[in-house]
């Protein structure tokens, strides 16, 4: 069973490019299969409030309209997408880029209107590792943007760390497949500010009860438990291992 | 030996979402192994200036400068490419989009600023065709914007035209290649408006003599003179079959 690293960066790294430009020298120089997953950031808002659409946050979640989705698959898809490959293509990394859109790679099920309607979101219901599987075994390094095909064949905006768990947990079918988390802090921290270095499905119940871990870390945790519990190897949130 | 089309759509398709969708319906039950190659048509310069960058065209063809670049990159690698792959894949027709960029596939060089600066704009010197190959015993049909990297790596707006046949040369070496253009006439015509049927080195050296081809169709007719000349087995404009 051959390993392969999942790694996933949001408006942290993409938003600022000297953080972006030392990310991707490391990951160029990581050794093994490895695929990364890229967030917008704040590209998409900025570029499409020149075109005249302002940004629609509920929640800390976009809102994606029609005229948002053709900004989001311009910027996700195009922009963003082809200035990773392009920097790692000059750092000696042999990458090519995706969206879940093409070969079907990621279909999502339309967010329900109720009780939030975020528009043109959708929710992955299925990986198709196959095209991953033969970009890797050909020796590319696939660098996918979060946006993936609807049960009408339309296009639809994801969120990316939803996006990379629902890759990583296909992969691990066939793989021995770790799943890492770049964050704006070094990891997941306690009360006192310390790392906790290692979350298992027992110690984040106990966590949770002690109100170490609340707010916005809940659902990173749940996913990532779902992520193990589902056959990935280890998390990894920032220097936090999160294992089953 | 197997048999692969090349296809190449421009605006006359692109920019007439009927005339695209009917292209991609016919495409898609297309049997055998195919790419398609598609221009940009006038989706670049409208949305160009939504965001305030007002197309420059010299000769016809696009002056790119950095803002421009952007655009392209986006509309381009984004929003067209993955628009027909998600057509593509409601039709069942398994696409996978690409640029040049991706796999470091169309590696150009940078226009010369003389006579006329174009700005960031390169014409292929060499197809990796690999990653086709890869795509293409995988099952999956590749769909390729007209970008390609340069020799500094960075991303470079590149002619489709150009850009198909220099694929099309490079699958040549391993496969039986045709390569089509779609065509805003049935084929080229002659003085009274009927399709000649088949050119060759040596008819199109008298059609021109005799002034039956002229204007904006003698580079056309050089190019696929060029390609059938470097082992793609037939280059058709329309209706018209050229060969070597």
């Amino acid at each position: 069973m051959e390993d392969v690293k999942v790694i996933k960066i949001g408006g942290n790294v993409v938003d600022n490019p000297y953080a972006l430009d030392t990310f991707l020298s490391d990951f160029a120089s990581a050794a093994g299969a490895k695929i990364l997953v890229h967030g917008g950031g704040k590209v998409a808002s900025t570029i499409g409030r020149e075109l005249g659409i302002e940004p629609k946050m509920i929640d800390g979640r976009r809102v994606t309209d029609a005229d948002t989705l053709r900004v989001v698959t311009m910027v996700y898809g195009g922009l963003i997408n082809k200035n990773i490959v392009a920097s790692l293509q000059r750092m000696g990394c042999n990458a090519v880029g995706f969206t879940g859109v093409d070969g079907a790679m990621v279909r999502s099920r339309r967010r329900s209107a109720a009780p939030v309607d975020f528009g043109e979101v959708g929710d992955p219901i299925s990986v198709n590792a196959n095209l991953l599987f033969t970009m890797i075994g050909g020796g590319f390094v696939p660098i996918i943007a979060p946006l993936t095909i609807g049960e009408s064949g339309e296009i639809l905006n994801t969120n990316a760390d939803t996006m990379a768990q629902s890759i990583a947990v296909a992969l691990a079918r066939r793989a021995r497949v770790e799943l890492c988390y770049t964050f704006e802090l070094a990891g997941v921290l306690d009360k006192s500010g310390a790392i906790i270095e290692r979350i298992t499905t027992a110690s984040a119940a106990k966590l949770a009860a002690a109100g170490t871990i609340s707010g916005g870390m809940l659902p990173k945790i749940e996913n990532a438990l779902k992520a193990v519990s589902s056959g990935v190897k280890q998390v990894n949130i920032g220097q936090t291992i999160i294992t089953a």
